[in-house]
């Protein structure tokens, strides 16, 4: 039994199920790139039969992040590729959906799973035991077949009769499973039940020495990361985390807690990890952007307040007895304790040092310029100079501004595109709308009003209109712009963030739409594009779940954030390819 | 042993030291008032001899919400009113000081603290262990001839010589301490740890069978929960906790997370609690409003998405094996999950039963007046129907709109309102300056502009003023406001968030102001009175800081709102009493 910890981060796959994010293909490649780049060893990049759009996904991943070494090379360091894991069902065709869209990758593994619980096995499978057992040894046996890495999970272990259950994860292991994960589905299990069934799992299963036994606990009750160390004390030596611990429900469990707490408990755990701890605020920052699942101040190790201490006593003290504990010190997390100030004089080489400080290496060439012209604007109108928080929302913006890049757009572009070996490194497609100009009245006892004006690149037209609102100028703005664009919209989400204190702050704009359920009769050309659009969308998504799109800007002035949000995420929807669309969220979703 | 789970909520001592947090003495109150009614057996109020306004709001507590019986009778509930607890170092003044805060509650505790650590001897008290350990026998005896319930902390106990910890506990039992509480103040133990702590002091302190032991933990590392509970399976009969775990750094235990743990395993945990967990999502919202520390949605049990289930198949599951598991439902929490549809047509008594079930039975006459109102005119606007998001965010905006009672202004006001039982049952005192008319006119190229015209209520004149602002139009509504009233402000924070979704959801903004550093030379007549207003406060806050007032409101239309919520910080800010500066936030923040 190795010592090593392997981090198994489930943020694009588990996570992505969390109410109301929905990750475009171009999210999850940064994402993963960023995973990489911090350490992680396995990144389990989605659910590949659910949909085309989850197929490509998974695809680019294993293809543009797969053979990643940046970040990866060096003392303490894991020194390898990341394993590149897809998810399936226990079935032929799950199976090899999952093996096709890893299979690129230089490391890759399949993750199958089936129920053992008798609740189950009766209600959801309608099979006996023994041919739960019988499936298992066939589509472990099957998966082995394509792939040297095969992880299996026995799906509502908790609640499965234990001796049926080491029955089962002993066919598993004897078919060829390398990894077997526990899944504590419901959440609700105290650490010491939990870590007494990774030991009792580990003594009863026949060959338990030949594989890696993982621990896969969601936070219902607050105990997601005491449950995994639990696991961790009892013989497991894989953890299934996401980034801020986010999921459905209460979310999955903390890459970033159960890292420091190894990190900072190197006596007490029989384990090390390969994390560069440095990234994990920037990439916590990037998860919160993209997914909009925002973090809380008081979130243990990337909330704003995590290190804010009042007095210096405690890490004095701390200091002071270093045999005791390791302390956990802001910049070990990445958090930069000195904001340098940087202003209107501040140069390219002194942002783009610091964007690398943040975790925002891996920014392009086009990015960065497109950051640093934000940077320059920002740095005229701000007078209390340019903070850390500012910065992390200005790449926030430049992420989001773009239309996915061409390579999304259909199959074919994407096939040049991983020839050119790195989609996302080439410049992002240029946005079909642009805000040219905008007006807004409102106050009290005046009808909010707003005039827009948008230039479409695709005919170089500008066209303008105004609207009117009952309910504040946003919405006028919001009603223009689908006036001038005949894009009939619902806006699923808005949430308004300030990036730093001070009356000269950012705002954060961020905004999830869809096309308007209710028929769009309009007589306008884009309207009717759009009305085609939506069949075609609508064929594919057989529920009539409608696909959403996130936009995200930041700004001084938050009607101008919200407008381009808005745009943002509507460029989103125009470009948006039908390969893309989304099978119904439920059957996406699993249960481990 | 009992085997009752004593919930000490510290929401108002220790989770009030978050960084930005400042809550003023009626929302001091109006928390205290919701604790009572939830069920918690001691209410930490505050740290007296801070300052002035720190001993006002624990008095106003222990007057207003120490007699309350509402809430807390019948079968399961505690059936005795909630004690009152006053925090105090280890002085004559400090004990004295906190014993008259809370005297005039019916049922009182002191709970005094002293480090017992080396660091802490040597470095910070610069006194010998013998020393320590008869200041412990010395002023807990002080404490318990003014008090029969004394609870006494041993600070930093966690890095203490395990030996000399035990004898100064002892030396707390025989001078008559009847709780001994245990922190994990540095937030980095290990659940084995921290339990085999608790044990061994139990085990190994003379007299500890006669006291109760109480958990103390801290967030640092995701653990606070898995800790306290750890802290409950070795024998500790009281849990100190925080509503939405909020704290300083990572904050402290979740109240709402060891209160489900305990009610989900009653065959683990060897206890059993008399909270009401039917108000834990109307009272998480009510700190979550009044502090301004946002809950992530994938926050354990009062997060927004902590119910959203995708699929029934766990719920399904867990029914039938209740034996296994008693499951959390919702409504278990006080989430309710029919919306039911209220609109332009429901009348005033649908509306009070509506808030009673969301946890606001105790709104005043006046409060709920002013709450149907809003929801009269919200409803008007509002096409897709009132939510419970909606209401909740109503409340919060009706709490925060008015200035603080009469009671708060002058300590004979305050008298007077305590003998009429019940101050915050009296209609709030109208504000100094009202909205009356707004004009903004923003957009891309256009210099942002705003029109106010505000009613000052003192003088019975409306003034209006223009500004113009280089970032938005918030700034310019902030800059005409400033012109106006002639006090000039540092804006702190300011939020927005959405209280549902759709596109005509409520707008709920949140801003803290201070008066502004820079001296204000204007020659307006407020000017002047606030430069005069500035000078008295000073000389109470020797350290300069300056104290923050907090805005809160909520409307379809961002605009107004962001104005509204300015001026309920600035009535606040004119109408603060001397008598309610605080002393630096250094000197009243505490690590324990």
């Amino acid at each position: 039994m190795t010592n090593k910890l392997i981090i198994f981060d489930t943020t694009l796959r588990d996570g992505e199920q969390s109410p109301g994010v929905t990750l475009s293909a171009d999210e999850k490649v940064t994402i993963a790139r960023q995973l990489a780049r911090l350490g992680v060893d396995v990144i389990e990049a989605g659910f590949p039969v659910a949909s085309p759009g989850d197929f490509k996904a998974v695809q680019r991943i294993a293809r543009e992040v797969g053979p990643q070494m940046e970040g990866r090379e060096g003392e303490g360091r894991v020194n390898a590729p990341v394993i590149v894991c897809a998810l399936a069902r226990s079935t032929r065709n799950d199976i090899q959906t999952a093996f096709d869209a890893i299979r690129d990758a230089p490391r890759h593994r399949i993750h199958l799973f089936l129920a053992t619980s008798d609740i189950h096995l009766e209600h959801k499978l309608k099979i006996s035991r023994d041919e739960c057992a019988a499936r298992i040894a066939e589509m472990v046996a099957f998966a082995k077949s394509l792939c040297a890495d095969v992880e299996f999970s026995p799906e509502d272990a908790g609640r499965s009769d234990r001796e049926f259950l080491t029955r089962a994860l002993a066919v598993a292991i004897s078919a060829g499973a390398t990894t077997l994960n526990i899944p504590d589905t419901v959440g609700y299990n105290t650490p010491q039940q939990y870590g007494d069934l990774i030991r009792y799992l580990r003594a009863n299963t026949e060959g338990a020495d030949s594989v890696v036994w993982s621990v896969h606990c969601h936070d219902d009750l607050g105990l997601a990361t005491a449950n995994s160390l639990a696991g961790v004390s009892n013989g497991a030596r894989q953890v299934e985390v996401a980034v801020n611990g986010i999921g459905e429900r209460a979310g999955n469990t903390s890459l970033e807690e159960v890292v420091m707490n190894v990190h900072t408990h190197p006596h007490v755990y029989p384990v090390h990890h390969t994390i560069n701890t440095k990234l994990l605020f920037s990439t916590s920052r990037m998860v919160e952007d993209l997914s909009g699942m925002v973090v809380q101040p008081n979130k243990a190790i990337v909330g704003r307040n995590a290190f804010l201490h009042e007095s210096g006593i405690h890490q004095d003290g701390v200091l002071k007895n270093k045999q005791t504990y390791e302390i956990i010190r802001p910049e070990d997390v990445g958090v930069t304790t000195n904001n340098i100030a940087l202003g209107k004089h501040s140069g390219r080489h002194a942002i783009r040092t610091k964007l690398d400080d943040l975790g925002y290496a891996s920014l392009t060439d086009a990015q960065f310029q497109a950051a640093f012209v934000k940077f320059k604007a920002l740095a005229d109108s701000k007078k209390s100079g340019v903070t850390d928080g500012d910065l992390h929302a200005l790449v926030a913006d430049v992420r989001s501004s773009g239309n996915d890049s061409a390579a999304d757009a259909t199959p074919e572009a994407e096939a040049d595109a991983t020839a050119a070996a790195d989609a996302a490194a080439a410049p992002v497609a240029s946005p079909r709308y642009e805000l040219r100009h905008m007006q807004v009245l409102t106050g009290v006892g005046i009808t909010p009003t707003a005039t827009v004006s948008l230039l479409d690149s695709r005919t170089g037209a500008v066209r303008t209109d105004v609207a009117l609102a009952q309910n504040g100028p946003i919405e006028a703005v919001y009603s223009a712009i689908q006036r001038i664009t005949g894009i009939d919209t619902d806006l699923l989400s808005f949430s308004v963030s300030a990036t730093s204190e001070g009356q000269d702050t950012l705002g954060k704009v961020s905004v999830r739409i869809a096309r308007a359920a209710r028929p769009e009769d309009g007589g306008q050309e884009g309207s009717r594009a759009a009305a085609s659009e939506k069949e075609e969308k609508e064929a594919l998504a057989p529920s009539g779940a409608q696909p959403k799109f996130a936009g995200l800007s930041t700004n001084v002035d938050i009607i101008t954030a919200s407008a381009n949000a808005y745009l943002a995420a509507l460029n989103r929807l125009v470009n948006h390819d039908a390969a893309d669309t989304r099978a119904a969220h439920k059957d996406r979703n699993v249960d481990i």
